[in-house]
């Protein structure tokens, strides 16, 4: 199945189709120099089998984690390009989880002040939110994603199989970013998390994800207003994920219950449960609260926060952050 | 005077008059945390003068010249920023020359995924040029400008008063790339070069300069093209600049010589000249040839040149590196 992004001149295709990885080169210009960025925590037969399909593949493996999302780790790729003479008719494809993906994509918004991008996500959540939209970024100072680029992929493809290799933890993680997106925009989505068994129906999972960040995207290129509430759960979660060693998924999942209404909250737990995400975290609640304060979502001092009264819709509200103290009590316990 | 860019949702106002950096503040949004970027080289009264008009200005001051023009000290920026508690909402501006504005408008592009950017240039060459077109980058890995991005300013203010403080040298390589936009589109100005005295006219060189790279600009925001007849002399003078001690525009005005027909070379060599830029320059022409091919305009190989054949005119012109060695010769002697 072939989505189209319709963003004018930055328009592109998400196909999601079992074994597009394998046949990239039928649908993605790879007859150019091509750095194909993956990290060790993928299986590396993936990049290779992109590489396989390039006129000229040059592979650059970075370390897993949020640690290779940094400025040093972006100046290794552009060294890379660099020295195996890439120019602005070149490109950079990602094969790998939203870490490689942010990664990938700035050193291509970047590089000759920009060359072409092509996403390849091999992780749930990737697949299901971060490939999409456009965001580019690495950590500096400590905060998140402070340092980045708008900067549209030219295609991106979506290979479910990849999916398979995945630990259930990160899955379950992944899943969290898929479930937020029903929570705030497709009840019929968040039904299915209630009612049937998610790994027997990822295809749809990934579509309809897909659909909501699509809508969102094209009305909103640029970050504000709809565009701000992909960031349900991501106030409170971006906080905790910097104070503990959850994942973003397990995080933002927590971030997304003290943000619902005592209506859905309790359904929102359920889900959780059985996706096998926690439901609380023991941390240093004014680490927590301290990490939300710098992350980037804040603006003049207040902050504007997604909420959701009922599955399917969500407001915007802005808080003063100490507002936000007893929705942190809520899932952080001391 | 006022010159509007027309780029859509990127469009923004080019100001031209005596006095207006002192008068920022009534054109410009600076209630708000500010980073003034400026250089070294630069009166410090200039930086001053801006951050006294600001909420919270706040005044980096980096090095003069090319070294500069890095990532390091563009994470020395962004850190500032981050150490501020800058936001989305807040804004940086360059106050200096042309290293300053590429530097300063590509961490306003990358601090958050970009923030407002407002260039006050005060050297010739950057109010006849590289304050104009939305280009931001730092050198990297010994390439100049491979690392930036394309990132409108919200507004440029020109002040010719800040001219007064140049040292002669800077001030006729800065008329060399005004001589240069004369070249390839302005008859008229060109002769002006050739029977003026430069000095006295420096609001008209400058208002016809920017009118030219607006005209190129508007036509053509991203670079491809129309937009590439602004590198006339660059692909020998990158080359030059980077294997002799001359600066930006001494380079290109000696890349710019083999470039001209035979009847348009004589008269340019005699407006050189009279600028007081030198003509020839003593260097490695291996050397110079080398780090030609380095420069980004090259592309699959082969490079495109842009050469005179009249006053006011230009084509551009696909040419083989080795076919450049008897231009470099003409003006790099061993």
């Amino acid at each position: 199945m072939t989505i189209r992004m319709e963003l004018g001149r930055n328009s592109y295709d998400i196909v999601i189709e079992d074994g597009c990885l394998a046949r990239a080169g039928e649908r993605l210009d790879l007859a150019r120099r091509v750095l194909v960025v993956t990290d060790d925590g993928v299986p590396p037969a993936y990049a290779q089998r992109l590489a396989g399909q390039c006129k000229t593949g040059v592979v650059a493996t970075v370390a897993h984690g949020e640690g290779s999302k940094s400025l040093d780790t972006l100046q290794t790729l552009l060294q890379t390009m660099l020295d195996a003479g890439f120019d602005r008719g070149d490109c950079v494809c990602a094969v790998g989880g939203g870490m490689t993906g942010d990664l990938a994509g700035f050193a291509a918004a970047s590089y000759m002040r920009g060359v072409d991008f092509y996403n390849l996500p091999t992780t749930v959540l990737s697949q299901v939110d971060s490939s999409v939209g456009g965001k580019t970024a690495v950590n500096f100072g400590g905060v998140k994603n402070i340092v980045g680029a708008f900067w549209q992929p030219k295609a991106v493809l979506i290979d479910p199989k990849t999916l398979a290799t995945l630990p259930p933890r990160q899955t379950a993680s992944g899943l969290a970013e898929a479930a937020k997106m029903a929570l705030i925009a497709d009840r019929e989505l968040f039904e299915l998390f209630e009612t049937q068994d998610v790994s027997s129906c990822m295809e749809r999972v990934i579509e309809g994800s897909v659909r909501i960040k699509k809508s969102v995207v094209e009305r909103d290129e640029r970050e504000s207003g709809l565009r701000r509430a992909l960031n349900f759960g991501h106030t409170i979660g971006h906080g905790i994920e910097s104070a503990t060693e959850l994942t973003h998924g397990e995080s933002i999942a927590l971030g997304m219950l003290p943000m619902c209404s005592d209506a859905v909250r309790p359904r929102l737990l359920r889900v959780m449960e059985k996706l096998g995400l926690p439901t609380e975290v023991r941390a240093d609640r004014e680490k927590v609260y301290r990490a939300m304060l710098h992350d980037k979502k804040s603006d003049a001092g207040a902050l504007t926060v997604v909420r959701v009264d009922e599955a399917g819709s969500f407001r915007m509200e802005r808080v003063e952050p100490e507002a936000l103290r007893p929705c942190i009590e809520m899932v952080v316990k001391a």
